[in-house]
């Protein structure tokens, strides 16, 4: 497929794509039959431009990374917002990566859907839409005959919903569970060092893991989330934020993970969920000793990592980055990568 | 597509792919349009039988689980010898599980080339072919427009493979390494808890996964033919047998794993391969001393796991069983739903 690309929205990580795709360009085309050119850009602050016979993405990266507005582009239409970009251009595929509250879904929400009732695929790496309309989402794609991606929302760059639907094809999968947030992880991982739950944090903050206000990813917000997202999309079954257990980290001290050492055992954030035998699901975000013997105890730092318990291969655990502003664009070529072998 | 499948050589890795046909026909054909049915099996001991209709699959595992021959089959074409089952029915995917020499590939090999010079599909999961000679068979394949799946031959029912293809769509690799040998981890598990290495031995082939003459495993063998596959088939680099540095298992004492164990680190049996700066392979089997922070220390018992070094996403690992009849069973299918994608 030839995409024609949009962005709305284009900070680090639509910048951390277009490098990729600049990069990538030729392996792209000769391995995936993949090709693509960006037409338009809107972004609140950025400004936009469109041409429809495609941008010249170096110069873009040129304007954009010294500081200046798109309107600096040498030549196409400038100042249309996010909505006419969507909709008034040929663009056939929204890539949706603003800013956007996790709490209202907004504005990435209203976005994703005008695109997919013009019937144009949307590549997205914005968590709020996922979590909260997942169910939604997915079918008012398929009735536009338009994909929907959201590789980069779960563990970033490392493709678990890919995994799920072409690695572990053939298998029945009846619960998860996994280190789903990678800033408590690397404070947990600072802990046992002997660092104190305060410094680590600090620490967390300073390498730029943790937000000022770190009580999405230390309350287990973040990884309540993606334990949302997995249990709708890889068990297939309908909960909402409501239905998860949350505990987060902050009760925990260095002394309780010595102990837990002594025991053969770490503790870790787990976010899980599991089919009972009734049919109904278990999902909780609960900070869990684990034995040293089990593949997800010893993922030290910011790594992610994500145990699926499937009916033919029994426990399959992968393991890698769970952010990084290039591993998250490399997430929206994974979708794209994906749309091209469907269409 | 609908798959006309004919079984060379009916041990257990083909009765447990047909397990798992039988239960799995309705999810098969619902999710993945996926459709089969067996005309033919032949195998050296339990005879052969061939019906262009198909046969009655739980009538045959009834026959060959109740210890007697494929002429009580009720109906059908009897004695028909391997070759002439590949070349002279109406199958158009060949499942090549039969007992074979590793050493030299046979008879495997001279089916596998039958078949795909027949323009047949093939699936095995027999690993002397493959380590012996990958680059001419995926050659042959491509000539006469089939294919040649053979998931199954490294890590069993861990698809690795297809992750590569799938998963890490878009990435270079320029290395692996990778727990490859479920049964020299398993032993290496139980030295940890200060078995000697004879009664770990033992136990390992109490339990079947050691064979009789353990140095296939124990001396690095197995884990060099899965390492030979790798490099060529993921990196790309073609290398044989002769090319990989070997080292097993044999000299590592339990006072050795007690005293990695005091620098936090734990020995493993490590495959490996990489891709120098200016272009050579450094490819090897050897005992390493790994720090419990790598995803791959972490690994016990009969497990595999392999580490991907990617451009984009850095270290990527996937954690799964290495062994098992079902499992193995289940690689075959992997295979064939790949080949049904294809289509």
């Amino acid at each position: 497929m030839d995409f024609k690309i949009a962005f709305i929205g284009y900070g680090t990580v639509g910048q951390g794509l277009t490098e990729i795709l600049l990069e990538k360009q030729r392996l792209l085309e000769e391995k995936y039959d993949f090709r693509c050119s960006v037409v338009a850009i809107s972004d609140l602050f950025k400004g936009s431009v469109y041409d429809e016979n495609g941008l010249d993405m170096k110069k873009v990266l040129e304007i954009v990374k010294s500081g200046k507005k798109l309107d600096e582009y040498p030549s196409g239409k400038k100042g249309m917002d996010s909505l006419s970009t969507i909709k008034d251009t040929v663009a056939d595929t929204i890539i949706e990566v603003t800013f956007t509250d996790v709490k209202t879904g907004e504005p990435a929400l209203t976005h994703i859907k005008a695109a997919l009732q013009a019937g144009k695929n949307v590549v997205s790496t914005n968590k709020g839409p996922v979590v909260k309309q997942i169910a939604y989402i997915l079918d008012l794609a398929e009735k536009n005959n338009a994909s929907y991606g959201f590789e980069g929302v779960v563990l970033s760059g490392t493709p678990v919903i890919n995994l799920v639907k072409y690695t572990l094809a053939g298998n029945k999968i009846y619960s998860f569970k996994g280190i789903l947030n990678g800033t408590t992880n690397f404070i947990l991982t600072k802990m046992e060092e002997k660092m104190s739950y305060e410094d680590a944090l600090k620490k967390a903050q300073e390498l730029g893991y943790a937000e000022a206000d770190p009580s999405g990813d230390v309350e287990g917000f973040d990884a309540l989330g993606k334990v949302v997202i997995l249990t709708n999309v890889v068990l297939g079954k309908k909960i909402t934020w409501e239905d998860v257990k949350r505990k987060g980290i902050t009760d925990i001290t260095v002394k309780d993970i010595e102990s837990a050492k002594k025991e053969g055992k770490r503790w870790k954030l787990i976010g899980s969920a599991e089919i009972k035998s009734d049919g109904s699901v278990e999902a909780k975000v609960w900070p869990e000793k684990l034995p040293f013997s089990d593949p997800l105890s010893g993922i030290g730092g910011a790594t992610n990592a994500l145990t699926f318990s499937t009916d033919e291969l029994g426990p399959v655990t992968i393991v890698g980055p769970g952010a990084g502003r290039r591993e998250t664009g490399f997430a929206l070529l994974i979708d794209l990568l994906e749309i091209n072998r469907k269409k």
